[in-house]
């Protein structure tokens, strides 16, 4: 069960709508600031995808849903809110606009957490002028609504207790938080991705491969592993009864071989993009994006559904946790219905004494 | 069905074995020269595992096996062979050998694979004396009775016949041939793979997240994405309705952020190697390496299951493949069953008539 009834998300793009869906599928009144005109319309959609996913996570029915308000003011949009999670683009000025006046309106009380994908938290912590102890980063991955993980980050001025609340905080709606130990730019998930996408430029600009043969060299090959066991306990396996040492023995080596280009950085030009928008059109356009949204959401479930039968029907991996979670949704979803069924008994009785 | 019936594998480690597994359980009969005493020991343990997983696919049975036997040399191995596996360690003089004898005594017409994860073909084709022409690399990805994806990979002196013989040997059981483009090291897939290998290393030896954390970063994360789509399929999705062009415009200039430490190389010495299997064995030691292998080839049936039952029952991308290779091999079971069953009811008619 949750542990907050009221949010606030600041910011309504792609990871902010995101996380309006997460919570308000979650049953938590959300009120959101989003300059935008048409945020309303665009959290929508964001929201209407993530309700095809939950619906086929729960197909006996969802849990009533939070109360979705926009705030004309960030001031108004944190007012009484216990959590305010920060999805603005990824400016410093900005940032430390947007944290200057939450942390000026919101109850003392309440966690912040950031999206931010790769500022540290202590490069934002100095807009704030009153509670700077708890702010958090607390980074997702797209879509937010089903992807478990949430990377927990401390500044120099984060207090342990509200990295702890945002711990708690976070697993209740669902979610993996793992809090990484030390504040670096980019923290765990991005600075692997990051690595992986140079890489990928580099492979397309020198026309080793197109963006779909890169792409299928993913999803038909480690990415199937990645989606069970990370890239260590793989290895292990792949070094046999010899494990980890003999693995690393082995494949240390090729540190040192001319195996990657990553030592310098493709330059990021109008030629490259074109090339790569090209390439992705013709994997891709015979697909619109809500269209591809939609399969990447049932797959994702189906996969989350896989991995949550394994085990002997306890899970495994981000499968274990999707058996806990639709649990506690389903669970928060029968007593509305219990009650729901109530006041029908109750409404019909005195029309069946009549009868 | 199988464009083969007599193969040869020359290396019978984790890979080889593999592709032995791969190979007998599509009904093709393979002959094995590995110099190792116990390879028959360790290939046995392989194809137990690969049966294991089979029957999960299949459980109406499987195809009749191809018949496995042991050769002392390299010449009595590949003599009759029209498909021969080579998958020995990684130093270019043993390839060179080891091709060079495969090259002598193949017949002519045969295909010769190679499994380096590496090696240019242009660099081994040297030692090939009489048919270079047929040479591909064929890099698959472990465990290779399951994951479909193989590289290939044409040297200089390699035939567009045999690239293309080498698609059709390779999809007929069961596999994802993806043909790359421009010969370079460690093709694509191991480039990839090395730049978030590498930048692994890093986050550990800083500290910044332990080995779990570091896997449960991709196993809750963007592991469950490239299961199914790859990085710029997903990005385009990520892009929203304003697409690829939005979304490398978004995110081009992280590249010259300081998000990586890929820049350098991180030394290769034995104190990472013993943070690194210390940790390892913190996340896994309760599992048996054979019991890891069993979690992990369930997980990657489900998933492929599990993929294989979106887009109406069509199956999206390793699911889609995985239906045709599973309904293959049913096919491939039946007419053993079915002759089976003909030549029992054959036995028994006599007794009847007796009777």
């Amino acid at each position: 069960m949750s542990t907050i009834t009221k949010a606030a998300c600041i910011g309504g793009g792609v990871i902010g709508a995101g996380w309006v869906a997460r919570l308000v599928l979650n049953g938590i009144d959300v009120c959101i600031y989003d300059p935008d005109p048409e945020a309303d319309r665009k959290v929508g959609e964001v929201l209407k995808g993530a309700r095809r996913a939950y619906r086929k996570m729960l197909p006996d029915g969802l849990p009533k849903e939070g109360k979705i308000t926009y705030a004309k003011t960030i001031a108004d949009a944190v007012a009484g809110a216990q959590f305010i999670q920060e999805s603005v683009p990824e400016r410093l000025d900005l940032k430390h606009r947007v944290l200057a006046e939450i942390d000026t309106h919101a109850p003392p009380a309440a966690i912040i957490g950031s999206s931010t994908s790769g500022i540290k938290p202590t490069d934002m912590q100095p807009a704030m002028k009153k509670h700077p102890g708890r702010l958090v980063v607390g980074h997702p991955f797209n879509p937010v609504y089903l992807l478990p993980l949430v990377e927990i980050v401390g500044g120099e001025q984060t207090s342990a207790e509200a990295v702890e609340k945002a711990r708690t905080l976070y697993a209740s709606i669902g979610m993996k938080p793992v809090v990484i130990r030390k504040e670096i730019e980019a923290f765990v998930g991005d600075r692997l991705l990051e690595a992986m996408w140079r890489e990928a430029l580099w492979l397309i600009k020198d026309g080793i491969c197109t963006v779909e043969e890169l792409d299928d060299i993913m999803r038909y090959g480690f990415g199937l592993r990645w989606a069970q066991m990370g890239m260590f306990q793989i290895y292990r396996v792949a070094g046999g009864e010899a494990g980890m040492r003999h693995f690393m023995a082995q494949f240390g080596p090729c540190l040192s071989w001319p195996w990657t280009k990553l030592m310098d950085v493709p330059e990021f030009n109008d030629e490259l993009v074109d090339l790569i928008a090209t390439q992705s059109d013709e994997q891709s356009d015979r697909w619109s994006i809500r269209e591809l949204e939609k399969i990447r959401d049932d797959n994702l479930v189906a996969i989350m559904e896989a991995l949550g039968r394994q085990n002997k029907g306890k899970g495994w991996g981000a499968g274990e946790l999707h058996n806990a979670y639709t649990k506690q949704l389903a669970k928060l979803a029968k007593p509305a219905k219990a009650s729901v069924a109530a006041e029908k008994a109750k409404a019909e009785k005195p029309k069946k004494k009549k009868g």
